[in-house]
């Protein structure tokens, strides 16, 4: 008889269900650490990035969170349809995915290739581009993600700006196939979201919460705020997600320099807080 | 016999007939500077702002520009909706407008009261306060044009984020009422800004144009770049409001720390240059 393997009990602090925790929000904070500090939250899942993931070993990084007893909700990211390397770039991260056992694939879908005004011509690229991944995704069991960055960054990362252009390209495809993401910062501002939310029902393949201040950065990436700091109704656009029908993970993701300088464990403490004050 | 008024013969330079320079292109311009230097580059139109208006004068600035022979093409701006003051502002700037034989009062809506989160009551005031002064306005001849703002000034400066948004308001008056500015900074990201704009028809009040570059400056307020500079397809823009049979002025409405700080008739020329090359 062998001794029974010992599970973390994760995903039982209060409310937590649902939480994830995606490590960009703590970027400085090294991935063991990331995952031990998660399971010592209570909190059940992460979202990974490849940068870190590559760095570490994605056989590795699979391995680890897997004895944590961690759930790996969404991969960032694929996507740069307009960069050269697109195609080899996608396959792989398909490919780390599977090996995360990480169900979403986010998908960004790269700006303008430079020097060029042809705003359709990128975004029929994009979706081209998604068309020749879908096979090869459906045969690793990953959905692709399409996630619409706000419009701020339509010339230089993601010309998919609304959720309802996402969804355009999304339904063309099978539903476990190619999916979107719903991230609160990008979309907020969007009168029609609630419609498309309703419209997306079970394309919803991951919904992201942080929130907005003002003035934003220069470059505008890093001008993301911890929930509840900002202007998002961030409990409403979780209703909507629930409503449409998602039942998955919620996804606490911020980016900006102020966060990224505090310690991990604080920051993960503090996702959690305005996750449960602002989101649940 | 008196003697024949001396008009300056302005709006004869080639291709200019619907060129107006927007003051704001070179802010620190003065204004008679900047008739003078309109006058003398074959511009036919300008279009002003209400604060170095109202510094100079509405009267005397009404006989300046109409001694000169330009038209002013739009005054920017009213609207701020969210603010309290925003009756009165609003009155005064048709009164303005009226003064200025100006036919279009700019609207930018106003963001998020501080502190709010309630983005359907911001834009309900907008809707609300719009439905107050129409019958101002249409006593006065001045169209009130909604802009709608790029969705990154939503937080702080107007709810209105898109076209359609904009003729969904608008839609509710009489089209000499309340029309729309199309402006391509705010809207070039939109992929459905070209059937927007063809549904705008006889609702735009007003064309501007300027270009997106990257990165955004901080704050994003001063981000334009002159005519050419960037990725918008700005002469697909005009064509498009062109189709849609909107024949009035085009505005050159750049905000930018480096234009700003060269002398105001050689961003004038460049603005006719970027105009030419780039627009017509």
């Amino acid at each position: 008889m062998t001794a029974p393997q010992v599970v973390p009990d994760v995903g039982h602090a209060a409310g937590l269900a649902r939480f994830s925790f995606n490590q960009a929000t703590a970027k400085h904070w090294p991935l063991e650490e990331a995952v031990a500090g998660c399971v010592d939250a209570g909190v059940p899942g992460i979202g990974l990035w490849r940068e870190p993931v590559g760095e570490y070993g994605a056989q590795r990084a699979a391995r680890l969170v897997r004895a944590a007893g961690l759930t790996v909700t969404s991969l960032c990211r694929g996507g740069f349809f307009t960069a050269d390397d697109w195609r080899t770039e996608n396959l792989r991260a398909i490919e780390e995915a599977a090996t995360l056992d990480c169900p979403v694939l986010v998908l960004v879908a790269g700006g303008l290739p430079p020097g060029s005004r042809d705003l359709d011509g990128a975004r029929q690229r994009v979706a081209d581009g998604i068309a020749e991944l879908a096979p090869h995704a459906a045969a690793a069991g990953v959905t692709l993600a399409i996630e619409p960055l706000h419009p701020m960054f339509c010339a230089d990362r993601c010309v998919i700006a609304t959720l309802g252009q996402a969804l355009d390209i999304a339904e063309r495809f099978e539903p476990g196939t190619v999916g979107v993401v719903v991230d609160a910062y990008h979309v907020w501002w969007d009168d029609t979201v609630y419609h498309q939310i309703a419209r997306a029902g079970d394309r919803i393949a991951a919904f992201q919460v942080c929130d907005w201040t003002t003035p934003l950065p220069e470059g505008v990436l890093l001008g993301r705020a911890l929930p509840g700091e900002g202007c998002i109704d961030l409990r409403r656009l979780r209703r909507a997600v629930d409503a449409a029908g998602y039942t998955g993970p919620i996804e606490v993701e911020v980016f900006h320099a102020d966060v990224w300088a505090r310690p991990g464990r604080e920051v993960l403490d503090a996702s959690v807080r305005g996750y449960r004050e602002h989101v649940l």
